[in-house]
């Protein structure tokens, strides 16, 4: 291997926190292999370039005991190995070692000449409370469904919940463009009627139409659903990929608030051994690719999240990440009006509550309900 | 809710095989709720149309024991909810589920009118054997690493690799457009190194190098290698998301065959309780998806996949998937030369053995340990 031509990167490190399975000894072990598998993924014995040594591979920047079974280590990899963009950077955060047992990557820090290169959200919490002129309160959301009703049917629904003072109306995260519910003509006709209901109250009530769908398809979607008046979109990055979430969030020609939906990211969280924490997945890499709010399940629902695991999102959504905004977190999952008041204290008003199904519940009268979930969040102000 | 136009769906279903964690009770609730989580979303007794209930949400085909906590639930979605593509089909497959703990996707299987709608690998086995002319014998693969050499050191040591008689030769996956590797010079080079190497030996060694990048950036990328003499891509669909992946292998501009790597793919196998099995990402969902060939860390390396995982991986490429053809399994992951009988034993003739930074420790000759390595492969042909 020659070694004519020596690099001279800039020393900056992109640092990531780990948590470790293992003993004292396999925490350390573990953490020297990261380093490796992470960037040159060869056998240091057999790297005769010093200069690949010192500068490619990761290092240890720290660890220390968690217990008797668990480690953190801090790793610092040079910032120029993640190339400046999204894809590598979770290659380097979380490739390989999302294979190997007992790794759960906790959290992370860019230089600011990677940061620089990512745009974050288009609007965040401050650009979405301006879009809805709601200063300080929780923002109200709910959700058109359940999939099988026709456009017709879900525009009705969106008509009533914008009568009843709803800030968010959005697509449910299933419908997609099912021949018994085409995208376009969904998009046109709850656009239609949430723009005549806002005539009516005078209300900034915004429409976000699913738009995950396929490559190609994404970002005439997209178009379409601005055409028709919608005021931001769902995507589901676990769908289509945290990087084509960050492509639409980017693009001038689209720039409308997005709204992250969790579907297939479950198994990054489940097992708290592996993988990637709450916190990083749902706040900080959501924030980093562009979604100005993030939904996830909150705990008390039909999911199983703890308090501590909704902290964690929570304080990740507004976290320091530079010139990366914050956005909001969207609790969500089967929560239903009873739950307002548990959920006002533990969030605060920082938050986009999220009622779909049991808004239906509280009577026949959908606007009506809506009313009732706007005084339950709102009652204070 | 109005009932005023109803439903006509086909009736096919779409199939997919769970296991559930739980006693006999908790397993047929389970079940019972993913036909409807996965679906309508919404509260059952809250839907007034019957044609919904019976004809979208999903329908407990099966259940059965597995042990003391452990059952399997086979459910029947109705065809048209996947809306005939891929995101809304892994959503209904995986999408909300994959957030609730103990539930694992074991396979699926798509009715004729859905698996119509993917074209799969444009290759697969019998396509490469053909690009290769190499009709029985296992095919060999290697890649130009380690990260941090220049584009001219890595087409040096491919050139080496192809007069050594590799078939296959692939960036590392670690390899994106850093700054001290850029894509386009790196691409350039190492398809020129191997296009000479090529002219010496008459073999038709193929590069293919790692197109996994932005968004935008993944069709420039592809297109600046088939204009290089690239004879393949290296793609990595846990950062790129398979639908990205699926979208290049469709494009009749770029037909060339795709290598799937599994970075970021990990926490969806890495605990059998829940996510998706080995056979169904690895296999299922990579030829669904286009890949041509399947890269995963074999039993005995690095990682620690069993036997029996690996088998359901190479089982699974090759299963009956209609007109889905069946691609290749590549073991990787810490591979050497002296575990090669064992490998030929265990996987048989049909797969593409990747053996990288090993094949640097046999001897300071690198085309002699390609030669050693293809006659350990190979010998009995």
């Amino acid at each position: 291997m020659s070694s004519s031509c020596s690099l001279t990167l800039s020393g900056e490190l992109l640092k990531a926190v780990y948590h470790l399975s293992g003993d004292a000894g396999e925490v350390s072990l573990k953490a020297r292999n990261i380093c490796v598998e992470q960037t040159v993924e060869f056998p240091e014995d057999l790297i005769c370039r010093q200069d690949i040594k010192e500068q490619i591979i990761g290092r240890v920047l720290s660890i220390k005991s968690l217990g008797q079974d668990l480690g953190e280590a801090i790793i610092g990899y040079p910032a120029e190995v993640a190339g400046g963009e999204l894809t590598q950077l979770l290659n380097v955060l979380f490739g390989n070692i999302s294979i190997q047992p007992g790794i759960r990557l906790i959290s992370f820090e860019l230089p600011k000449s990677l940061s620089a290169k990512f745009k974050g959200p288009r609007f965040g919490r401050h650009g979405i409370r301006e879009l809805l002129r709601a200063e300080e309160r929780p923002l109200l959301c709910t959700a058109v469904k359940p999939m099988g009703l026709s456009p017709r049917e879900l525009a009705d629904l969106a008509y009533k919940f914008a009568l009843g003072g709803m800030d968010i109306i959005k697509d449910d995260h299933g419908l997609a463009n099912q021949v018994f519910c085409g995208f376009y003509e969904r998009v046109r006709r709850v656009g239609e009627a949430v723009a005549k209901a806002r005539e009516k109250t005078g209300e900034p009530c915004l429409y976000f139409p699913n738009i995950t769908g396929p490559f190609d398809e994404m970002e005439r979607r997209a178009t379409a659903a601005l055409d028709a008046g919608a005021g931001g979109f769902v995507m589901s990055p676990g769908l289509v990929g945290f990087d084509t979430m960050r492509r639409i969030a980017d693009d001038d020609c689209l720039a409308l608030p997005i709204l992250s939906h969790p579907a297939m990211l479950g198994s990054y969280t489940v097992d708290v051994r592996q993988g990637i924490s709450h916190g990083t997945l749902y706040g900080q890499i959501n924030r980093l690719t562009g979604a100005d709010a993030c939904i996830f399940p909150s705990f008390g629902g039909r999911f199983s999240f703890t308090e501590d695991e909704c902290r964690e999102i929570a304080d990740a959504t507004k976290s320091d990440m530079g010139e990366i905004a914050p956005i909001f977190p969207v609790p969500a999952g089967g929560m239903n009006l009873d739950r307002i008041p548990e959920l006002k204290r533990f969030y605060g008003n920082g938050m986009i509550l999220l009622i779909g199904g049991d808004l239906h519940r509280h009577g026949p009268d959908l606007s009506e309900n809506c009313k009732v979930f706007k005084q339950m969040a709102c009652g204070g102000d």
